[in-house]
């Protein structure tokens, strides 16, 4: 059987981003992290890990870090505390999942207060705040436990259940509109527009889909509560899930530039085959949840 | 003098992390940027790069992009911008920041939205979110022109004006109260406590400061909005700004834990001694908006 003190010093390693850190994590000596990573390797006769800062797991290391996440989902489904070392019935177990900025800042926190009861145990989230499309790739490289995607495509392992789509809809301040006097969308592709990151192609979608433009002056922000705000100060026009909107279209705050426009970005929840019973109560309740706030996925 | 062309390959070799990444950047071939890097080692006679994944600048590297954030602000000063390559008159100036994700969600957006007529110019923001220590460093390696930090040393060639504290509350859900039967705060210390992220100990003082204890059971959500969300669906307790409030009291959808205590985190707004009368005229809106929406910060 594999040895998996050696998995998981790999996977402490490439959580915490480094030998030193993996070190304090595991309660045990950098050499002895070191040491355990090369017993991996000699032991497979290839590298797990490209020795950089931070490092990176090589494919068979993610291979081994995606197998070890199914190995701790099926140890989440044994839900025996007491055999594991460092743990007591009483320590809760850990769920790391990766999504989006738009969902963590709009419908998943309602999607993880499940009960504790309804779960027979206590869950702990560490949230990871990514694109969907990392998110994806973090799912892939078994780094997580769940990840929310734009992807509908499982990972090998993996499964998928759709959640629903946020709509987002083009939006400015009137002052916004009022300054750079907008009276045709198609002078948008010179003005500030707000983008979340580089990795954030909305704006370009929406321009592309009125009049084939791109965004020419772009501010980044990466915030999603801030990305309201900076609309609302006038910094630029941007596209703002509806989730967010509240009642800031009907007090005047902000103005749906193109009522009839829309883009629905569509959300999956990737889990791994070998799903916990508590995991599965999490994600019943989280589709549960997503049913009332997100539309309808088109097909 | 200096051959800028070097130190501009350094920096994008840096900002885009990658060497690759930068010769997209700088519009020439991936063996011209590693061409100059080699150039500018070989007239030094060290190294300025270290080679992992993403580089990362040696101290020599670091002191040399400090020098060209500063050069840089004297260009945009001198706002001569048919002068510069690429570029025209009309292409804006691009400011690259560091906030903290609660300023970013609260009172930056507006403090960003100064008027062009007042600049002469026009700005590009580039905003990077880090925790407050971490955007200090970033002023410090000479990869910002400005950073808004709790740090109030100035960095070396660099000048800090205060802006004023963001007041922080223990909050937590009325059901969440309920839920735990929370009658005394002592209690806290075993029950879900909610935190931004590692770097994030407001949770760790709060505990501290009332009875000496510590959070045992901590969930990670990295979304300022997420994290308000968070505590009004019963996920866990923790301490948030009090400009993310709004009516949330009133309206009875969350509880201020301990009416008498609060935690002030001051910030400052660090610039470069070089600072170009745009990047002043911000700083002195940016000053005003702060001035409205921050705490004063107590000697």
């Amino acid at each position: 059987m594999i040895d998996y003190q050696l998995l998981n010093a790999l996977s402490a390693v490439i959580s915490e981003g480094g030998f030193e850190k993996a070190s304090k994590k595991l309660f045990i000596t950098q050499s002895a992290v070191s040491r355990r990573i090369h017993q991996l390797e000699a032991k497979l006769g290839e590298p797990v890990l490209i020795r950089t800062q931070p490092p990176s797991p090589t494919a068979l290391g993610k291979r081994l870090l995606n197998h070890l996440q199914q190995v701790l989902q099926l140890e989440v489904a044994l839900n025996v505390g007491a055999l594991n070392e460092h743990t007591d019935l009483n320590t809760p177990l850990s769920v790391r999942l990766a999504a989006n900025a738009d969902s963590l800042a709009t419908w998943l926190p309602e999607a993880l207060a499940v009960l504790d009861t309804e779960l027979t145990c206590k869950l702990r989230f560490e949230v990871i705040c990514e694109d969907q499309s990392v998110a994806h790739k973090r799912m892939k490289d078994g780094e997580v436990m769940v990840c929310i995607s734009s992807s509908p495509e499982p990972v090998n392992g993996g499964l998928v259940s759709p959640l629903g789509a946020i709509r987002y809809k083009a939006i400015a301040s009137p002052e916004f509109i009022k300054q750079h006097k907008i009276n045709d969308l198609s002078q948008l592709a010179h003005l500030p527009c707000l983008v979340y990151s580089d990795l954030d192609k909305l704006q370009h979608q929406f321009l592309n889909d009125i009049n084939g433009s791109t965004p020419l002056f772009t501010h980044i922000y990466p915030s999603s509560e801030g990305f309201k705000q900076a609309m609302i100060a006038g910094l630029g026009y941007g596209l703002l899930p509806t989730l967010q909107l509240g009642d800031s279209l009907t007090k005047g705050e902000l103005v749906d530039l193109f009522p009839e426009y829309y883009i629905d970005t569509p959300l999956y929840w990737h889990y791994w085959q070998t799903e916990s019973p508590q995991l599965k109560t999490l994600r019943k309740f989280a589709l549960q949840v997503a049913s009332k706030r997100l539309e309808p996925i088109n097909p």
